[in-house]
């Protein structure tokens, strides 16, 4: 295997860990006995023996203790993001230091390894390719969704075959939600079988009191922030583009807030806000124009704008569009019939006449090309697949038409050229940065210490992390704590609480306090390129989200 | 003004000097008399004055020499490049070595500065602002030509003013030809102002056996090449996509190449071949399945594809087609007319009925987006806007079409989905790599040395750039010898030769012997983000291209 001069000096980092992990043994110390944050009957109904464990944290111990032998199996869930792979070192080097022989396995492709027992050991050699690497190659990941109680006993049955004690699975959200179906079912049928969840995603969603970040979040939003940057540069070199650049994270917007904080620039949209405010899609680009116009005046016809990829299901009225196309168009529906016989160039009227009122303005104030993609390419289940529009050609679109408009009255004078980009698989996969690739290790490193004391249900927990690493808490987190109960496909189920963008949260203020001046002044401020070496202040520092929301 | 940590600690980076330009003076070696690549005798009637001049190299001295005060005048011309803020720090450095009262003055906004005597006084205080910065924003640039006596006469107007002795040309290769162009008329006039150009793209085909590499090259290919790493990652990761990746640079394929070089790609088209080899849109579009099928009968149904940005000018039977378009369908022309009375949905089989037998196949070949794109977006003189075509987007569609195909027939069974990436803006404006923050920087110190001895009509040289910077060699290249004469827009015009991918260049040839291993297995390379700190052998490497050059 060929390797970059970055990839062969990276693999000799050794991630800090918190000084709790750094002693010979752990002493597990009981924290309060925990609540779900709602729902808490309900809940605790569902998960009768994982509801209401206590918090965990560590305290290191000199002394030296001898654990029987355990065997680990660990699975990657979800979409990737950088640092998986430092959770699986972590977790392996936490292993081998609670006794030499414990084994590590990792199930191949996601879950779905294993329900259908494919596996490899995980040994030193397979290990040390991947420390500090960004991926999920080292054993892949997959969407299957743990749900079922036949998919729970086959993987049992693998478990019993492989003497596994334990299985960690590393995921967002729902993974971790499933993992702890899979707890409380495992002990239910009393399996031996322990379960603990590591919080993931890019998207900065799974956080709440006890986990204050998700891995991953840091290096992707650096990536981001390094192009954006890049980019706001040569803007402010050429002086002749808007461009409008769309951030991946399909539900939340702390990736753009994240790195509007860090570049400052002149627009960035906030779905939270735009829901909350009740926006439409009209109010949403009037505003986006209004800021370009603005700064015409003052001569530079030129900008950079962030918009969230999830933007349009935040916006109620292409919400209420959105599910209205779905009805009309459903597979095997009469009116989808209708509209397949209806000639091509008569098409997008036909459906204008066949929405809601509101929903037939909503859908003619569309440009020709987004309108005809929302008719025509659907899922597998006949919905529109709101993650192929391409937000943010719709709104250069519909700006120019917008700036079009306000010369015409008069007041704008500028000339408006655009480019698109879309961010996304640039930072899913980046290697980790320090911040990820010491937090993923120590998140590992921690399951590993919370299968060693028996324990099923938590995640694990890192806590205090805009402190120096060896301040860094250690402990764990029962999964049902972070539980309530949502609608999903018709039913109430037991999930994660999401964690969207708090209007009220210190990292939106902070934003909303300074936005009107980035708006106006050309206020850019370059990242560049993650550094894994140099100055601390440079490549130690977390992400600008966590150190407001722990100011 | 906000700054980055990175931003404020790299600010202190001094970039390395060659070991002549660190003496107290510099002593010129005259070496042999040159003369133009080709069409000597032509060249030389068009450069009386600086036709000839021998190539130069600098020695160090340890003599103290008092020069008289000398004021300069540096341009930032066309597209912007990593490193240009480094040229203009290395030119301040090197006259103030020179004359601690020697002045720098920048014209904004390119070389239209020059001729609407637009400028600035760039005093320390500005210069330390922007020392190892990316983008063209302490100046600005633009893309006016300096080719017309009376910019030339303004030029000297405002030189006379200031009393500035010479002007400092940053440019590709049209701008060094200009710049020539400028120091022939400026000697023949006797105005006393002597004309330097400095090599400037990161299309990298500004370079000879004298100009090693343009700067720009290297920091751009770093930041593409590390976001295709990333993305190869992601999709060795996810085993699902084929990620095709569209790379900035209009005619020569040498990005493309050194990121194939970094990374070893599954496909990496290179124009200059597909041209060689007379290939045709479908022929390329078979070669491209027949690697996805490979690859899918292994199970690996994902990969990566470089594509130049100037793909479709290189396949002899688009250029064709698109020349066919532009006489077609021009302003004012009867057939135009005819077409805009044709209606909309019949428009593309009157275009196909209009074209020569050959170029109606292949419009006909092309899917509607794209061919109704080719006979709509058209620039201000109605030809057909090249640098529009998606031709990542065309390769999608074109490919998916042949998969179907080949699976009707049993030739392939794989599935196939796509992502489409452009990658230019991204790079343009990054933060010097420490090889151009130091390559830069000696570019722009050789600069002064040649104004101060009284040189015209040269470039800037460094040579020897594999070895380490002190070992760098430093002189001047009289810019007539990288001529020749070339048709432009109908004229024969004296201009300095592009430097295309040379196939039975080294770089070429080492990609080629690998090509194949590379498009079945997968041998990704990860070279990450650029690193200012660490080990030498990640921070200070230049391209592959230059290594295997220079091998």
């Amino acid at each position: 295997m060929t390797k970059s001069p970055l990839q062969i000096a990276r693999a000799q980092y050794a991630p800090k860990l918190p000084k709790s992990l750094r002693n010979n043994s752990v002493v597990i110390v009981d924290g309060e006995k925990t609540q779900s944050v709602a729902d808490q009957a309900d809940i605790e109904k569902l998960f009768p023996h994982t509801y209401g464990m206590p918090l965990l944290s560590f305290e290191g111990s000199d002394a030296s203790v001898e654990l029987p032998v355990a065997n680990v199996g660990v699975i990657l869930s979800g979409g990737q993001a950088p640092g998986g792979h430092n959770v699986i070192s972590g977790i392996f080097d936490g292993l081998k230091k609670l006794n030499p022989n414990n084994k590590l396995y990792g199930f191949l492709g996601g879950p779905g390894g294993l329900v259908d027992h494919k596996y490899m050991e995980l040994t030193a050699d397979v290990i040390d390719e991947y420390r500090n690497t960004g991926g999920f190659d080292i054993i892949g990941s997959g969407r299957t969704k743990l749900e079922e109680t036949w998919q729970f006993d086959k993987g049992v049955e693998i478990c019993k075959e492989l003497d596994i004690n334990a299985v960690v699975i590393i995921g967002g959200d729902d993974s971790n939600t499933n993992a702890c179906v899979l707890a409380e079912y495992y002990l239910e049928q009393n399996t031996g079988v322990q379960v603990i969840g590591c919080p993931k995603t890019i998207d900065g969603d799974l956080k709440n009191d006890m986990i204050e970040t998700s891995f991953g979040f840091d290096t992707a939003c650096k990536v981001y922030s390094e192009l954006i940057g890049n980019i706001m540069r040569d803007a402010n070199s050429a002086k002749k583009y808007w461009h409008f650049i769309k951030l991946m994270g399909r539900s939340a917007s702390h990736i753009g807030l994240e790195c509007a904080l860090q570049t400052q620039p002149n627009i960035c949209l906030i779905s939270e806000e735009v829901a909350e405010k009740k926006q439409t899609l009209g109010a949403v680009v009037t505003e986006m124009a209004n800021v370009i116009a603005k700064r015409a005046a003052n001569g530079e016809n030129f900008g950079v704008a962030l918009i969230p990829e999830g933007l349009i299901e935040f916006i109620p009225e292409m919400k209420t569009l959105i599910s209205e196309l779905n009805d009309l168009l459903a597979e095997g529906h009469d009116s989808a019939n209708e509209f397949k016989a209806t000639p091509k160039a008569d098409r997008l009227e036909w459906v204008a006449n066949h929405l809601s009122d509101a929903s037939s303005v909503v859908f003619r104030s569309l440009p020709a090309g987004i309108a005809t993609q929302l008719t025509l390419d659907r899922d597998p289940h006949g919905n529109v697949q709101v993650s192929k529009i391409e937000t943010e050609k719709l709104l250069i679109e519909m700006v120019e038409v917008k700036l079009a408009e306000m010369k015409e009255a008069g007041s704008y004078a500028g000339s408006f050229s655009s480019q698109n980009h879309f961010f996304g698989y640039e930072g899913r996969c980046a290697a980790p940065s320090n911040f990820d690739a010491d937090y993923c290790y120590s998140i590992g490193f921690t399951a590993s210490v919370l299968i060693a004391q028996g324990k099923t249900g938590y995640m694990s927990s890192v806590r205090n992390t805009t402190a120096p690493a060896e301040e860094w808490i250690a402990g764990g987190v029962p999964v049902t704590m972070m539980m309530n109960m949502e609608r999903r496909h018709g039913h109430m189920k037991p999930v994660i609480q999401k964690a969207l963008v708090e209007l009220d949260g210190k990292p939106f203020l902070a934003f909303a306090a300074k936005r009107d001046e980035w708006a106006e002044m050309t206020s850019f401020v370059y990242p560049g390129p993650i550094q894994y070496w140099g100055p601390s202040e440079v490549c130690d520092l977390t992400t600008k989200t966590l150190i407001e929301e722990r100011k």
